[in-house]
């Protein structure tokens, strides 16, 4: 029965996964015609005869190499190239170096070597900008390097260098042509997706913020919609992952190679900055103890409902903006504009405001809430302004 | 000319990274001696005939295994063997039973195995407890089966087999001796470090701000140290991996196996939410309109550097319970009671405060600035409550 209902279970979060997003379907398919494609080379020996058991490298090329986006496969794929090319030849130098030693020098250089080498290059990785761009090259540098140092003793050297690399060019090649011309799943087209579906996020949150008039919509249905704004706070990881992979795609769709993919990283910034704003709004609104009736609250809920949904207007006209790729239009200022001015309105409420007021903990909520406010307002400017670069 | 000062940047560089942690310089050397370990056996082959090609297994298992952390190691150690030995005698099953096609079949039913296991595979690595655990056991799982079942063909399969495990044992184990015996990194010590550290850095923003009243540090020399808050808000990812590799070591120093490593992600999770009230506070003063002087500020200033010191200093004493591994004294709850009854305070105050106020932009930052840390007063409450746990 436990057994029975854990498969059932199962069974669900496999279709949850599968319908989150159905190109992981595709992209499995992908990787599994990929490697059957590459294993069957491997397996009709007599076509190809030069590989031999060298054909393995192909294999293991496609497991390693093909990721799920374009980008991705395209970056692994030149990495381990370039790496394997550059360490075949240092490892067949340092081969020759160590034959110039005799017999019993031979082992010795080729110790020294591969120690020297193997913690200089494993040093680097520790370097940001090794880290982001070339982390996985390196390990494939020290592979190959200390295999074909190692090797160089008993097998034909340059043979095996020559084997290893066109295999590994062969996988490389079948990931890519699969990668780019089935179903293809860019990374850019992601990012640009996510920049833009955050934005709309925090634009719903702020909308129903305005239409609930200082109240949470904890009692609302659509919650799990509203609480979107929480995924946007986590999501600087994976925009780092996307912009990374996004450099090594040609052009596709609508962007052209060397599309302004750091852009989006700063959009992203100011995006998550807002949403650190929103997550407070949506803390106090939780815990809200303003009477919507009071008098001090009927005093500041105009300004209030206006900054938050011309705010969220203009970031539904911005991510709109960034959907269509079209420069933003004139409307978002418009929107901006009028936030503005209801700011200054709540100040100068502020200031001429008929005191005592009756409750001193409504007052401060509100006044925390609108200044809040205030702060979504210049987030949202800084977003527009980063767009329109 | 340029080549000389970019040399120079480098060299600079490379010595903040070695200054920064001088573990990683012991890593590097680490992953040198097992590479040169390995491939030493490798290269005496009439020592271990047993092994001959299949020696170059062992110098990939040290380049892929071999991780900062111990944990790391492990966790790929025996991600790596398990799933190898898991996917060796699938692929002999697969084997078998095309060999049962006769000639022709055969390579039909390997290809079609090769394609349903790693599609499934590839599938199997979007489930997130899978992704934590053994994502990259999976991967090794895909390449093992295909090549197992492949080159059935013509290999001797079971020699095959024996030699790979044998010779990924060897370097896996060569692997966790080095990265245990030899000046190890614990991730799990790491982890307890770094929450420690994070609850430090917030205390040490708290004080300076009770000590310099409601006023941004900028102009202080230590602003670097100050702003330790913000490494803080972006420590998630990092302590989630290093609780993953924690959780494979065993018991080193003061913990024992099986330490309750999910405790820290819950702890710094509520360190994160307080260093985003920290923010919004950093980001209140350094654009502070509050006059030290002023009539309202000298009213409300008093529970304000109550609160942000009392809290600065609960943090201080848990952050050492936390590095002494000893229960939290009670001094502690005196500190956060002492905390709460000044925000109780700064209520009543705000009850009962003469009013109007002469200028309302000043008030308004100060009722955020004291909100903020009544909120902060808060999160330390949580902090010190799941440290209780």
């Amino acid at each position: 029965m436990t057994l029975w209902s854990s498969l059932i279970e199962f069974a669900k979060a496999t279709k949850k996964i599968g319908e989150d997003d159905p190109r992981r379907i595709v992209h499995s398919m992908k990787v599994g015609l990929a490697l059957t494609l590459v294993s069957l080379l491997y397996y009709f020996r007599p076509l190809y005869d030069g590989f031999g058991q060298a054909g393995m490298w192909a294999i293991l090329t496609v497991v390693v190499v093909f990721e799920f986006t374009v980008g991705g496969t395209l970056s692994k794929s030149f990495n381990r190239s370039c790496a394997t090319m550059v360490a075949g030849a240092l490892g067949i130098g340092a081969e020759y170096l160590a034959n110039l030693c005799g017999e019993r020098g031979e082992p010795v250089i080729v110790a020294i070597l591969v120690f020297v080498l193997a913690t200089m290059a494993t040093f680097t990785r520790f370097y940001p900008s090794v880290k982001r761009k070339c982390d996985y090259g390196v390990l494939i540098f020290i592979l190959t390097f200390t295999l074909v140092a190692v090797s160089g003793f008993r097998a034909e050297i340059l043979r095996l260098a020559h084997q290893r690399l066109s295999t590994i060019i062969i996988g490389g090649i079948t990931c890519m042509i699969i990668s780019i011309f089935v179903y293809p799943v860019w990374a850019g087209q992601d990012l640009h997706d996510l920049v833009a579906t955050n934005i709309e996020k925090l634009a719903l949150y702020l909308e129903s913020f305005a239409g609930e008039g200082f109240h949470s919509s904890v009692e609302n249905n659509d919650n799990s919609r509203l609480q979107g704004y929480k995924s946007v706070l986590n999501s600087k990881a994976t925009e780092e992952a996307l912009a990374n992979f996004a450099w090594w795609e040609p052009g596709h769709g609508s962007f052209r190679f060397n599309h302004p993919w750091k852009q989006y990283l700063k959009i992203g910034a100011h995006v998550s900055e807002c949403a650190c704003h929103v997550k407070a709004l949506d803390g106090y609104a939780a815990s809200s103890k303003i009477k919507p009736a009071s008098e001090t609250c009927k005093n500041f809920q105009k300004p209030c409902t206006t900054m938050s949904s011309e705010s969220a207007r203009a970031l539904k006209d911005l991510a709109s903006a960034i959907k269509t790729l079209k420069s933003p239009s004139s409307d978002i200022q418009i929107h901006i504009q009028s936030s503005k001015s209801a700011a200054n309105e709540f100040e100068s409420i502020l200031k001429n405001m008929s005191l005592p007021q009756p409750d001193g903990q409504e007052l401060m909520q509100l006044l925390v809430v609108a200044s809040i406010l205030i702060d979504i307002t210049k987030c949202v400017e800084q977003i527009s302004d980063s767009i329109h670069e």
